[in-house]
């Protein structure tokens, strides 16, 4: 997927242009690599404006993905004449004069993206977040050039997810076992909204911890815990000491190979509690024939390096929280880390760590984007440096791109999309763009105020970055 | 308006019901100041259910106010079914079965608010905020049982509000002088709509500070500053020392009275920078002649006199922010001082010298409600005591009751709502019940969660207070 964005790049617009008196320059969010504006501007007709092939693209007629984006991108650029990445730079360069004509400025762009993996992440666990929030969700997206749709699906509050192979999980785990699913449809529908889109779609199963919600329909899953001698009736993570625990998951993740085209796959890995295994006299005995000692971060290991060997065999590239490198987890070479922990000096520290042990790394932590405060935070996003950390090229190399998470404490549909929007375009365009060319934070300041009024004309509900004003409002009250 | 909810007490719901098994207990938000409540519960029938009025009550059929929130009410309560504030209470103690067959519990309900002013700011200067997202503010005023909403329709950034008198204002000063701008219709809208949910409309027109918008419709108003012996081109507060500035700001405040029925007005008084007066030498000379010094405070009294004396003779009630008393006015005693500034230590000590000079006072300063911070910040604004400082009976009486604000600097209609709703509600428990019936904030998170579910059940886009889920979700994504 990766390597067809520079193909789009050679697609050539056929645009129906007049030649026209000078306008306005405007501003592309994220930045692209290289632009060069003239105020020469040419004059569109929507009546015959049409987008085509070029003649040595290797995309063609007959690319759904393109020839729906087309579509898709006509609407955007003259919403009112009518019902991929490059489109978007072009759909953000059109305007309108105060006749309602439509302008293009004379423009020449290179451009690609800085980081391969630009990714969100949705908890669906903790609130569960209708269909349509995802959708529009990932149509914000394309907007702003993310690629990775990371789906934290399932976690301890619930199960949102119906697995065809353990329906028991969703009807028993999930919110509501009808109305607060995902169905098999959904699930497909949102992976082909987002195919659309060039956005990969990476599910995320995290085990041993985060799955308290498991339990409810998958019997013997969790680890009892022990008060004193006898059961305390709660249940810690995955038990990791049974064979039935391996064979369900291989179950599981046997149905997500089938469900989950994308070749990656999150394990999660993060934040397991010892103190429920420790409890238990069963894992205390398992931990002595293994000869782990009292070191359970052992058992973490040989639980973490069952389920990737799991995943491998599936031919899944796995993605795991930076927990599993801390612990000395033996993972195959092309695991992915992700660094979620700490402040700048932390994260620094991880990247130079993970990537020294040659392996590939995700940036997180700075743009866990569900923590708010008071004022203009895009600004912290926006000036994160991922590469800034003590290594060499090669290590640099390794850093494959970040995420921006939106976590679901306090977050569901009522305010999804304002917390979302603008605030992760800082990432967005930290992720694609030159960062020399987009080191001023309040250079951007005004590119993003513009854009965050294109998103409100596309209807994503972006919040204001300060005092003003849009020419079109939100109206959607 | 305030003395007719105690009648509302008295009204008789003519429930058709019939005796049924005992079912769940449920709470009211705000918190009744006395209410027993039964696990016997009676069935309602929403083909046979009607509200009617007590043959001793002041209200009779015909009252506008009361027939249209029956109605209202009704399908609120029964929204399966078809298309005031005791009504709000019985609309919460109504529920569902699983069969939907709709119950309520025997309950027996005193009530009457602890403050009778019961405050709400929006800001519609920063941001201009579409019809749609005022009105639906006020519906959801009702439900949390608020009373007032101060609407901040000016200020520096924009002067949406369409004068006829002098129609420059908005045309000039207005983000757009058509789309941007709040109609006489508009306004009229606003109070009626208000008027139907037991909520009076004050106005502000801050002055002298805060009028940078003002200037644009009506030259001569504001003080032009001087860099050195010359004008330079900027301009600061309004002009206190010519008379056109009176002549304006009386015609402006007629119109007013004719608009805004409400026998209050808000005046502002707040924040004003004095730089602009000192560098002007006609101002200067004006100092002199008035024997004012250097003391620029006295010219801001005088200011402020003139504008309270053109309101009172207007029979308007003035309200004005603290900085008012802070610099010693000599205004009538029926003013009401607004404290927005400080933390708790401050804002009692003002509270304490307010009252002790005899002035009613309304509380803001804890519940600047546009300031967020990351989780539950609502239990912050539900423990404000906005009685609790050092002062006499008669002292504490003179707190009439406080406000909500919500200034515009971050906000507008796309993140207005879940930053509102239910965060707001805190404040609107505390300025309606008993303190100590609602001295415990845990006790009434699983109330409020509750509360919130209604709201989004009633279209209101309220957040999450934290991890879970509502029955129905919020779907207008």
């Amino acid at each position: 997927m990766f390597q067809t964005e520079r193909r789009f790049l050679r697609l050539l617009f056929l645009l129906c242009i007049l030649h026209y008196e000078a306008g306005q320059v405007f501003g592309v969010w994220p930045m692209p690599q290289q632009i060069t504006q003239s105020t020469d501007r040419y004059l569109l007709s929507p009546q015959s404006f049409s987008f085509s092939y070029s003649k040595d693209s290797a995309a063609q007629s007959g690319c759904s993905v393109l020839d729906s984006a087309f579509k898709r991108y006509y609407s955007l650029i003259f919403p009112d004449a009518a019902d991929g990445a490059r489109l978007e730079s072009f759909s953000q360069l059109v305007y309108q004069d105060k006749y309602n004509m439509y302008f293009v400025n004379k423009t020449e762009i290179q451009d690609f993206p800085r980081f391969e993996f630009r990714g969100l992440l949705l908890d669906t666990s903790r609130h569960y977040l209708p269909l349509n929030a995802i959708l529009k969700t990932l149509d914000a997206m394309a907007y702003s050039k993310f690629n990775v749709f990371h789906w934290h699906i399932v976690d301890d509050p619930s199960f949102p997810y119906q697995s065809y192979s353990y329906p028991d999980l969703s009807s028993k785990g999930a919110f509501h076992p009808m109305t607060h699913i995902y169905t098999q449809s959904d699930v497909k529908r949102v992976i082909s909204h987002a195919r659309m889109r060039g956005i990969r779609v990476i599910p995320e199963f995290d085990t041993p911890g985060h799955t308290q919600s498991w339990g409810k329909g998958q019997p013997n899953l969790l680890t009892p815990c022990y008060k004193g001698d006898v059961p305390s009736g709660t249940f810690g993570p995955v038990n990791p000491i049974l064979d039935s625990t391996y064979q369900f998951m291989s179950g599981l993740f046997k149905e997500m190979k089938s469900v989950f085209p994308d070749s990656y796959v999150h394990l999660g890995g993060d934040e397991v509690n010892f103190a429920c295994w420790k409890s238990n006299p069963n894992v205390r005995a398992f931990m002595t024939k293994m000869g782990f000692g009292h070191d359970y971060t052992k058992l973490e290991s040989y639980y973490i390096e069952n389920i990737v060997n799991i995943s491998s065999a599936l031919n899944k590239t796995p993605i795991v929280w930076q927990d599993v490198f801390d612990y000395r987890e033996r993972i195959p070479k092309d695991t992915v880390l992700e660094i979620w922990k700490g402040v700048p000096a932390d994260y620094r520290t991880e990247l130079a760590k993970i990537t020294h042990a040659g392996y590939r790394v995700l940036l997180s932590a700075p743009w866990y984007i569900n923590h708010i405060s008071y004022g203009q935070d895009w600004r912290n996003s926006y000036t994160v440096q991922p590469q800034n950390f003590s290594g060499t090229d090669q290590q640099k190399a390794l850093v494959i791109g970040g995420e921006v998470c939106m976590w679901g404490e306090y977050v569901d549909a009522t305010n999804l999309h304002p917390r979302l929007w603008p605030r992760a375009c800082a990432a967005a365009e930290r992720l694609w763009s030159n960062e020399e060319m987009t080191s001023n934070v309040d250079q951007a300041f005004p590119r993003l105020e513009k854009f965050r009024c294109s998103l409100i004309r596309r209807g994503i509900q972006a919040e204001p970055l300060f005092v003003g004003y849009c020419k079109d409002e939100y109206r959607g009250v």
